[in-house]
């Protein structure tokens, strides 16, 4: 049992309900109604109450839907969830399992708002459900997705005892050599160790894979200064290592985070080590952004079907990272 | 009990010993002794029948050794473990945990009466136990490893139900898309096609794994007319599939084996997912060569404390393939 000051200095996270055509707002009424949310974060939803009164009656969900008008309103219980709807959407206009610009649109709002309560410190965390790129390409409005962007942003995945932040992303493999600098080493470990002593590890140990079979190449000989510089200024970072032993290194728990230098590197590892409990999460943005590693599910919408184990784990990852208790178990 | 009839059927499999100086004598004395050998081929040893004696003796593991002439007076027999062995090495020589050049010498002479004996069809398959890359490039000797060579002969790793073959192996990063031709995925295709069907398995099913992220680049253009050719003359080949779905989709029984561009892609997949048994097989000779993926381990030779499981599982899929039974479960 939480008492209502207990509630209060528990951190209130954001959550985009996805595109309302998808499962976000199915997985979000069911993560809520799991009961695991109370005990660790005030939970609020981003996005049409309409659409998550309609979604819970045509699946029978038990879960009252209370529109707030601010962060502050939030209350964080047990007896209904709680919604910030700036009317951005008709709900009329929802196309279940279908794209449609509206949607898109909205989404874009949704997360625009949530990235200003986050930046204003009125919450604390926030989380985006599966949102539809199609859809959001449709509206224009794709850029306000947050993009991992070397030198700024890095996405950081977490599967089990293994995490992996991407030095790059979506970038041609035959061009991430050209990318590799010491300037960018050093500044990606230096973000990582910032944002990892914030969430709550307190010495973070970080290892830097190489980019070349075991990690002996010229991109490795570019590296090697920007690492002897973070470690001469007190990071506990080891690299360039074999890329194909670090990650199971990271795995047996000689590492807290592996820093891959390209998309597939980490994304291997992460998908074939397949522990149960993915979630995706943005460094960069001050403040903890959790994403799903599921899309929108379109063929599977309203049949009460989809598996909300994902969202609920982001849900536990951003409150986690956001009180500084780091990354918690994952169901 | 196996009659002598039926052993005389079972393939004669060469394991040539390793480096002297490492834990290949030992782990092979091990795996011999194991018992798991004669029923499913006739073991030959292939080196210095003095240093298994001595290894036995000084480690007290119970195993006669006998020298026998030529490949057809093996017996295959529980009463000895027989080793072809031309004289290569004065025994006198081996420094027990330290490099030394006549060992490496005598390494390359047993890889190639190994190789002559198994291209001749007095030998069905080879292993090869740990030798030392060091002591071979003192003397000289390191060309007689066999190396993968795109076009020629792929490196072939196995962990459970993964199995993964390199397009290229030691090659700078940077340097791999340059390599990737419609031309040299099809002849990869088809070697892979006709090596699984030889070792047992009636319809290989391939997958070939894209270069750059989600399967989309320059590089996948280049690789599908590769794919399509070898589709319209009848094999069974996918691809080219997202890299990092691509291995979690085998490990689910998808497809017999993945087509990995580069080193890395496929090692970090064997390496992170790390079921029971690895072994490394080469794909190209017309025979099958299995090596094991640990060294020679000097640290520990003469303790007696070296793990066999891998020799053994090496011994055990070199039998299974040129018996044509496909790839064996592993211990």
């Amino acid at each position: 049992m939480i008492s209502a000051n207990q509630a209060a200095e528990l951190p209130r996270v954001g959550v985009m309900i996805g595109d309302p055509c998808g499962v976000g707002p199915e997985v979000l009424l069911k993560s809520w109604a799991s009961g695991r949310l109370q005990a660790v974060c005030q939970p609020v939803a981003i996005g049409s109450a309409a659409v998550l009164q309609q979604t819970a009656a045509q699946l029978g969900l038990r879960v009252p839907v209370r529109t707030v008008a601010a962060p502050e309103e939030v209350r964080g219980g047990a007896d209904a969830l709680e919604v910030l709807d700036s009317g951005a959407l008709d709900p009329a206009l929802v196309t279940p399992g279908r794209d449609n610009e509206a949607c898109g649109r909205a989404s874009a709002v949704w997360l625009d708002e949530a990235d200003a309560f986050a930046r204003a410190g009125r919450l604390q965390a926030t989380v985006m459900a599966p949102i539809s790129s199609v859809a959001m390409d449709m509206a224009g409005v794709l850029d306000r997705v947050v993009q991992a962007k070397p030198g700024e942003s890095y996405l950081l995945l977490v599967s089990g005892p293994l995490r992996v932040a991407h030095l790059t992303d979506h970038v041609l493999l035959r061009d991430v050599s050209g990318l590799i600098t010491a300037e960018l080493i050093e500044s990606a470990v230096h973000t990582l160790h910032e944002v990892l002593r914030r969430w709550g590890l307190a010495h973070p140990r970080i290892a830097v894979a190489g980019f070349n079979p075991h990690a002996k190449g010229p991109e490795e000989e570019r590296m090697l200064p920007g690492i002897v510089r973070a470690q001469a200024a007190g990071l506990d970072v080891s690299g360039p290592i074999s890329p194909d032993t670090v990650f199971r290194h990271c795995i047996e728990g000689r590492y807290d985070i592996v820093l891959a230098m390209y998309h597939d590197q980490g994304h291997i590892a992460i998908k074939t080590a397949a522990f149960a409990g993915n979630v995706a999460v943005v460094v960069g943005p001050p403040y903890p952004h959790v994403t799903v590693a599921h899309g929108t599910a379109y063929d599977i919408v309203g049949r009460g079907v989809a598996d909300h184990s994902m969202l609920l784990n982001a849900i536990l990852t951003a409150a986690s990272l956001a009180a500084g208790r780091g990354f918690p178990a994952l169901v």
